[in-house]
């Protein structure tokens, strides 16, 4: 472990729910909790998906919807499985010495990593960590 | 909607990610992430669970760890779809009237309001809400 990946710095960035609508998502979540449309959508084709992120007033962390761009999206699995809540993300300073962090602590790196759309072209990069947690890592 | 039902008072407490084993989880999410104990674990009679609570520096939102207490758990269906993250619990200050509104919104009320022993007996309920998302109420 170097003083760049140190564990302080995974900084929790946002959890993410499938949808298999981005419309009706947005709509739900708003009526079911509150939660306003904070940016996007963004359509990522390298990620074959469309992305917004919401927020509620305080504290309340952020909510990344996820919705199928095409054919054979990824997320097409997660929608099958039935569950919503699906992934967290944590914001990394250097996201090759933390996927090599994570990979030394028996991490699987799936995909990435790859500039994302609804990040401005940070990178990001895809792992399943143990406890069969899906991850994602984020470019600072 | 009533003043005690308004959106606003959806308060987030946690996420919940089900593991297997707690000790093992326990010591995969120090290891993968820094995540302290923060309580527990409580072994919940009435959920057939056994629940632990972690946190990290900062503002990370909480996390709550969720395994077995023993056969036919609530949590074995989630262990088999292999999803590790699964569920948002919202803090509600009237937990009978968020639960009319959600139902009102077209969630389905799976189980409760029961007392949870992990909340100091304070209830709970589970809701399936649209977007199959799986939530926990928790009177304030």
């Amino acid at each position: 472990m170097t003083a760049e990946t140190d564990m302080d710095e995974f900084k929790f960035h946002h959890f993410g729910v499938a949808v298999r609508d981005m419309q009706r998502g947005i709509a739900t979540f708003a009526n079911l909790f509150g939660y306003e449309l904070r940016s996007g959508p963004f359509d990522d084709p390298i990620q074959n998906v469309s992305i917004c992120f919401l927020s509620r007033e305080g504290a309340d962390p952020l909510l990344e919807l996820v919705a199928p761009l095409g054919p054979n999206s990824p997320v097409d699995g997660i929608l099958k499985k039935g569950s919503g809540i699906y992934h967290l993300c944590y914001e990394v300073p250097d996201i090759r010495a933390a996927i090599q962090r994570q990979q030394d602590a028996g991490s699987f790196l799936l995909s990435g990593p790859v500039p994302a759309v609804a990040f401005g072209m940070r990178e990001i990069a895809w792992l399943m960590t143990e406890a069969d947690l899906l991850v994602e890592l984020l470019q600072a």
